[in-house]
C-alpha cells in the first residue's frame, strides 16, 4: 500500500508553519517577561495575551479568558451552561467532538439544518415556536466544520434577534475566521451583540499552530469570572509558557505574517482540489470554501460511505465520514480537510478516492 | 504598610527558575522536533517526554499520561474514581484543592490524622475495620502539604499491605520528591507496588517553573487509557510546546541542575525560618522539613487564626490558615510556604508575623 494521503486531520501541515519565528517568539518571552511567563499566573490566562484578545475585539479584559485550547474553554462553557435534559441547537452537520461533549452532559440536542449560507434559521424558530426552548445554540460561522459553509450576514442579523427574542446564548465557535482566503470577511455576532446573548470562542490552533494549546472565550464579565472559578478548581492556570509565547508571536507581526503564508497554501490546495474532484468524481457535489480547512461532498442518493471509507484505506487515502458529524443520515457525504496535505499530494488522494467510491458502488 | 512578605503561595522565587535554560530549551524542541513540538500530538502527551518519564520510574510508556499540570492529572483521575457518596481518605491536614475537588464530586471524605512521619496507619485500619470500604486514599508522602511532613519507610509498607488487603487504590501525589535538602530519600509505593494498587502523580512545576503547566500520572495501563480518553475528549491533547520544551530541559541535564539550585536555595530558607520562629516566635511549635515547600506551624492552644490572619495582613506578611487545610479544628494553625520568599526577606517575615500572633493574643 503506498503512504496514505490524509484528507481526515484538521491540522496543518508543517510546511505552513512558522517555526523560526515561534523560536524567536519563544526567547522573546523568557527576556521580556520571564516572572510572568515562568509563574503560576491565574486562571483568566497570561494577562498581556488577554488584554490582546480584548483589544483586538473592542472590549475590557474582564471579558476574555485565556485557556488550554479552545476545546478546554467548550468543556467550560458545557459545564456551565448544559446539564442532563438541557435544549441545545447544533448545526447539522456539527462538529463530532462538539456532539460528543453535549452527549456526555445529557443535553437534549436538536440538528437544525444546515445550508450553504448557514444554519436554516426558519427552520429554528419554527423548531422554537414549535415548544422547544433551547439554552444554547452552537454555531460555527465562518467555514463550518465540517461543512465549510459560512452564514451570512442577514441570517446572523436573525438569529440574534431569535436569541434576543427567546433569551437564549449562541455560543459562536469561529476558530477559522481569520483564514479567509476569497470573498469578504463578515462582523462576527460578537460585535453585533446588543443583548449579551453571544458568548464567542477562539483559537490560535490554525494560525500559530495546533501543538501551542491556547484558544479563548469572549463574553459578559459574570459567565467568564464563574468559568475562571471552574478554570482554577481545574487547573489552577493555564500554560503561561505558551501563552507568553503566543502572546510574542502576535504582537511582533507574526502572526499576521503566519496568516497570510496559511492562507494562501489552503487557497491553492481547494482550488487543486476543487479542480480533481471535477475531473475525476464529476458526480461528487461541494461548495468551494472561502476559507477554513473543510469541504463538505455529497455523492449521489445510495452512497454507502462506511463501504467507501474502507476502501479509501485500502487504497491509501484517508476520508472523515459524514455520519460522523450527524446524529442520523449523512450515509452519501464525507469530509475533506486540505489542511494537512501540501498541494502535490492532492490529485493523487482525489483520485484515490475515486477508484474508492467507484468501487465500493 | 510596607511590601507584603508572602509565605502563603506554594511558588518559587524567580531567582531559582532557570530562564537559561528554558530558553535554550525552547529553541532545541523547535529545532530539533518541529513537527512534534507543533502538531496535536495526542492525548497521552508529548511521546519522547512520556518515554523520558517511564523510564524514570521503571515502566513501560502505557503507564504514564502527561497533562497540562498535575491538579489536571487529579482531576481526570477524580472524574474516573469518585462519584456522589464515594468513601475517599485524605489525611488531616491536607491539600485544600485536593478537598475542594473531592467535595465537588460528591466524595464522603474521611480525614485521617497526620503525624510527623505521615499518615496514622493504625487509625486509617481502625476506620476500615469499623465499615467504611475507602475506593481511594489520597496521600502526599514526601514533604506534605501542607505539613511538610514524610512518610516513613515502615508506613510505606504498612498502607500498601492495607491497600493490597482491603481493594482501594492509593493515589501517591508526589510533586515534592525531588526537592529533598536532607536525610534519606525512601523508595516510592508506586515502585513497591506489586497488586496494582497505586496510582502516581507528580509534575514539573517545583523542578522546571510552574508556568509550564506539564504534570503526570503513572499506573496501570488500563486505567491510563480510560483517562486517556477522557483527556482526548476534554482537550484533545495537552501543550506539545510546553511538554517538548520540558522533554528538552529534563534530557541535557538541566533537569538536575535546577533541582539542585532549588535544594540549596530551599535549605537556606528552611535554617533561616526555624532560626527566626525560634527567636521571634518561641512558643510556636513546628517540625524543620526536610524538603519540599512548606511548613505546619501549631501555636498554643486557644490562638485564633483568623484575628491572627487579619492582623499579619496588615502588618503586611501573608500566610495560609490552617483551618483552610481541615474540614474542622486546627484554630491554632498555620501553613508557612519558604518557597517564593528570599532569604533576606524571611526574618523581617517572622518579626511581622510575631507581632501579628501578639497583637490578636
Amino acid at each position: 500500500m503506498p503512504d496514505t494521503i490524509s484528507f481526515a486531520r484538521g491540522a496543518p501541515s508543517l510546511d505552513i508553519i512558522d517555526i523560526e519565528g515561534l523560536k524567536a517568539a519563544s526567547i522573546r518571552a523568557f527576556d521580556n517577561d520571564p516572572g510572568g511567563t515562568t509563574a503560576y499566573g491565574t486562571s483568566v490566562g497570561y494577562l498581556p495575551l488577554r488584554e490582546w484578545i480584548a483589544e483586538r475585539h473592542g472590549v475590557t479584559p474582564e471579558h476574555v479568558l485565556v485557556t488550554n485550547g479552545s476545546m478546554q474553554a467548550d468543556a467550560f462553557l458545557f459545564d456551565h451552561l448544559v446539564g442532563q435534559g438541557t435544549d441545545v441547537v447544533v448545526e447539522k452537520p456539527t462538529y463530532d467532538r462538539t456532539l460528543l461533549g453535549l452527549r456526555q452532559r445529557g443535553a437534549t440536542i436538536h440538528p437544525v439544518s444546515l445550508e450553504t449560507d448557514g444554519i436554516d434559521v426558519a427552520e429554528l424558530r419554527a423548531l422554537i415556536e414549535g415548544g422547544v426552548k433551547p439554552a444554547l445554540a452552537h454555531i460555527i460561522p465562518n467555514f463550518q466544520n465540517p461543512a465549510g459553509y459560512t452564514l451570512s450576514a442577514e441570517k446572523r442579523a436573525a438569529l440574534l434577534a431569535l436569541a434576543r427574542e427567546h433569551g437564549f446564548t449562541i455560543f459562536e465557535d469561529d476558530p477559522y475566521i481569520a483564514i479567509r482566503f476569497s470573498g469578504e470577511s463578515l462582523p462576527t455576532m460578537l460585535s453585533q451583540d446588543e443583548s449579551g446573548s453571544v458568548v464567542y470562542a477562539s483559537s490560535f490552533s490554525k494560525t500559530v499552530c495546533p501543538g501551542v494549546r491556547v484558544g479563548y472565550l469572549v463574553g459578559a464579565p459574570d459567565l467568564i469570572a464563574n468559568i475562571a472559578g471552574r478554570a482554577t478548581n481545574t487547573y489552577i492556570a493555564p500554560d503561561m509558557v505558551s501563552q507568553s509565547i503566543v502572546n510574542e508571536f502576535c504582537r511582533a507581526g507574526d502572526l499576521d505574517r503566519s496568516i497570510a503564508t496559511v492562507k494562501a497554501a489552503l487557497k491553492e490546495r481547494v482550488a487543486i482540489l476543487t479542480a480533481a474532484l471535477s475531473e475525476h468524481l464529476p458526480e461528487a457535489t461541494f461548495q468551494a470554501p472561502e476559507g477554513g480547512y473543510f469541504m463538505w461532498v455529497e455523492l449521489p442518493e445510495g452512497a454507502q460511505i462506511d463501504k467507501i471509507a474502507a476502501a479509501a484505506t485500502e487504497r491509501g487515502v484517508a476520508i472523515v465520514k459524514g455520519t460522523d458529524f450527524l446524529l442520523e443520515g449523512g450515509e452519501n457525504t464525507l469530509r475533506l480537510a486540505y489542511s494537512g496535505v501540501t498541494a502535490d499530494q492532492i490529485e493523487e488522494g482525489v483520485k484515490r478516492l475515486a477508484d474508492a467510491v467507484h468501487a465500493a458502488a
